[in-house]
């Protein structure tokens, strides 16, 4: 089945794309989870992890074409995002990694200016977070592939220069609470996406940048995934 | 099929609700819609329409029991729902009747003081719009038995007293106009639910609290839908 039916994508998926994606159910992305990108937008450190929901009509597969909508501002947010292997509610922290099928690496792309607005007079971030082609992902990565989730550099590169190079090691809330926190208020089912938040250095994307991302584990000249989007 | 295997919901769907719910899509919610519902929570009419997202794993069928999470002062917001019958983005206005399936009653579940308290915040909406439950809804009407969405009485009754009685000819922006908004930034698909907005008459809902939503063509005898949650 040709992409296109699915969630609007205008080429094939690889095989390996289609089971974070082929049957979309979710995107759970988590704000403020790092301390250094809480500071660069003069935001506060949040008592305890908020998310907010992206359309899965957002996704937009390597190779694809960002688009930038008449009068944003589109920043990058380079993110790791735990993909959801079975039906949970209320799962314990201790019990998490069981819900937990693989990872993938993906940008939370977000037009600023409309979010700075939008949190200005209290209302939702969906636009701000919604448009196609607002969530590029990468190809499924094993649970097997990563002993450890929090021992991973994600880096985002505009034209070969870097803008994000972190370590999901600074996360201040680490994926089993987050499990635990979006799984106490909603039932978690396979195939949703937690994006587990964006390390300091977002910034613009222009029309005619190349945005290359990439995840490798800490010290390891291998990487794990590299992606690039036009 | 069990339901419980789709979205979380712990009885079997009639045949009817399956084609709102059974390959849940997405639930796209529209804010103050309504000018009596604006100045009763001393919010401001948009310039634009505005919405955010429910997570599908909020549906509650007819005859189910609704949620009311510890700490929270949960509102009923009874709303018209609109479903998408095919793929659609940049929809105008005039062509946005060709997207439509039918309609579907609901109720746009609210914790009310988490709203509150994320909007002083500048946060998303999420929690307070997403908790399981928060979203009950009635069987599919298809368009044919709808003349005119316009004209529709949408009530709701606490323990069997009115609560909220309004008329869908009160929404600021129509139908059409919202799908031609709401796809102007996200693709619409086959089975998403776009909620309209709810009348005045907001309030709490507490356990043991029985909630009843009606939905009829004005001034006609027969209901549309009638519904019953505990
Ligand atoms: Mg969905
Ligand atoms: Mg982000
Ligand atoms: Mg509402």
């Amino acid at each position: 089945m040709h992409a296109r039916d699915i969630c609007g994508i205008s080429f094939k998926w690889t095989v390996i794309i289609e089971r974070v994606v082929a049957q979309p159910t979710r995107i759970v992305a988590i704000g403020r989870n790092f301390v250094e990108h809480v500071r660069e937008l003069n935001n506060t450190v949040p008592k305890e992890p908020f998310f907010f929901l992206k359309p899965t009509t957002s996704y937009l597969a390597n190779g694809g074409k960002i688009e930038i909508p008449r009068g944003t501002i589109v920043h990058h947010e380079v993110e790791l995002g735990v993909v959801i292997s079975r039906t949970g509610r209320d799962i314990p922290s201790a019990q998490a990694d069981s819900y937990v099928a693989g990872y993938a690496l993906a940008i939370d792309m977000t037009a600023r200016n409309v979010q700075d607005d939008v949190k200005k007079k209290g209302l939702p971030w969906t636009t701000a977070k919604g448009f196609d082609t607002f969530t590029p992902i990468g190809p499924f990565i094993p649970k097997s592939s990563i002993a450890d989730p929090h021992n991973l550099n994600l880096w985002l590169k505009i034209n070969g220069q870097f803008k994000q190079n972190g370590t999901t090691a600074a996360m201040i809330v680490q994926i089993p609470r987050l499990i635990e926190h979006v799984s106490s208020i909603m039932t978690l089912e396979e195939g949703d996406l937690i994006l587990t938040g964006t390390p300091s250095g977002v910034g613009p994307v222009n029309a005619g940048d190349t945005v290359t991302v990439g995840l490798a584990v800490a010290e390891s000249p291998d990487m794990l995934s590299e992606l690039e989007f036009l």
